[in-house]
């Protein structure tokens, strides 16, 4: 049964423990990346040696605000994750570290509850605010590092301080961060306002195919394998097109449907309320926030994907 | 000679003085229809009179977020301009009130000083960020009404905290609203989330025909009359197309030329440091900001006023 802690006391436990191993979760995001350097940078000024690890390799775009330089070896005494609603999405190092984690910093609210202790914050927009906080708590003043990997996952996880989960807080961890040297111009540019060539003739594909159902509330746009392949497009050029069809005027329910590989579909589902992402990719086997979630199927092609995820969204709307 | 004041000999102004006419800028955006509304509610909060001014109707999506209900009659005594740089932008209503301006409270390091007093905050991303800290210095208490004014022009203005002039006290601001009861979620919604099918159509044919110049720095997008005319989009919905070209990996300086009317080209150009929208804009008669500037010119065709801006584009690049 997990313990859940209060900021105080998490930040009793880091003061207490030493020699940290901080897991993020696979496909790395601002997030991920951003709590888990943050809290090494955080920990290393209070005297502890602490390490970043993710399953994969972390994107250069974030390393261009991260200084994620290596580390010298130690004995791993404590391990930590960051951002992590389930063990499952430590991926190949779930095995060797899954069942071992003492505190979860997380603000998922479908937090699985899998570490010994946990500080969790389901009203928080991004884990970096948890992170800012337990800064404070521990007196560790802000410096430019911390402050750009704080500014990340707040600026990345709310599209900017676009999205529904930002709040008052959300803003004054950001006000915080700039006035501690964050590079929030480079930051927004990198990651709000710069789309490859590759990216906006994907993006101009996608939005001349997207397609409407139940009365225009539900659009549906699809990236089939081939169209992803011949747009030259690579995995972080699509960031962000899943947010388009709930862009669309009416659009309650914006679904991207991607061929990752020959028939397996992932799609990302972004709703408005009183709609629930995260209960439509549930019925498929995912999971996520209320506003954005996602889930990954197998199957024989697009068209009987397609018709399944219809299905759940019907359900939805129908609730 | 224009006298500047600070921030509490404004604030003594605004006291000291009663029955206020507000005046906004024409083409108005949500900066001047903020400030000039929220400036009204505290006067009014304060035991004045006050009533908002535009020589244009103001867009009905501003209204969603701001109560403009019919004030009741009452003789002007003094006249105050928000976010206003020159009385020219009054159009209409320059030649009744240009010259009676008692006080002008803005933004824009442009200010023509064309005003008695002056509040001028030149860091300040949105001019409801001075309104904001007004508020503070006359002790009014943010509302909901105050706070929904303040945090449309904050947002509106920094593309939501996205473009370089956004500072930790514009995130301060948006946190002071949020708490005090803002529809920052709906604000966002339907200005940054939200765009109707003509505009998604208008736009994948503006990223469509993007042409590059000056080895892939320059990007430059063309709306001619019979597009946006056949596109079946008004002026609201081609707010935000003009920041598209600048998107594009590698481009610096953006440009949107569109034929408001056959033979007249509005230039809206986006840039990056070190480059200066308004001097590229200046040259051809217009101005604005450093990132974001505009002009308007009357030439014969449109090939003409590509090249003429492609020109002040040349030298800008070159200086």
């Amino acid at each position: 049964m997990v313990k859940d802690l209060t900021l105080g006391q998490t930040a009793q436990f880091l003061k207490t423990n030493d020699n940290y191993l901080i897991l993020t979760h696979s496909s790395p995001d601002g997030d991920t990346v951003g709590s888990g350097f943050a809290l090494k940078y955080i920990l290393e000024k209070i005297g502890k040696k602490a390490t970043v690890r993710n399953a994969e390799v972390i994107p250069e775009k974030f390393l261009r605000f991260i200084e994620a330089e290596k580390d010298e070896e130690f004995e791993i005494e404590t391990i930590v994750s960051v951002d992590l609603a389930d063990t499952k999405l430590l991926t190949d190092l779930e095995e060797a570290y899954g069942d071992k984690i003492v505190l979860s910093i997380d603000h998922h609210p479908t937090n699985k509850g899998y570490s010994k202790n946990r500080l969790l914050w389901p009203t928080a927009a991004a884990a970096t605010e948890i992170i800012c906080a337990l800064s404070e708590e521990l007196e560790v003043k802000l410096d430019k590092k911390i402050a750009n990997a704080i500014y990340l996952g707040a600026a990345t996880d709310t599209g900017c301080f676009k999205f529904s989960n930002t709040t008052e807080n959300t803003h004054l961890v950001a006000a915080k961060t700039i006035l501690a040297g964050a590079d929030h111009v480079a930051i927004n540019r990198e990651f709000f306002e710069t789309k490859s060539k590759q990216r906006l003739a994907l993006e101009n594909k996608v939005i001349g195919n997207m397609e409407y159902y139940f009365d225009g509330r539900v659009a549906f746009a699809t990236i089939s394998y081939d169209d992803f392949v011949s747009s030259g497009c690579n995995d972080t050029d699509i960031d962000g097109i899943s947010s388009i069809p709930r862009t669309v005027e009416g659009v309650q329910i914006g679904i991207t449907m991607r061929e990752k590989e020959p028939s397996v579909f992932k799609f990302s589902v972004r709703s408005f309320e009183p709609y629930d992402a995260s209960r439509i990719c549930a019925a498929l086997g995912g999971g996520g926030h209320k506003a954005a979630a996602g889930c990954k199927i197998s199957r024989e092609n697009g068209e009987i994907a397609k018709k399944e995820m219809l299905e759940a969204v019907r359900k939805e709307i129908t609730l």
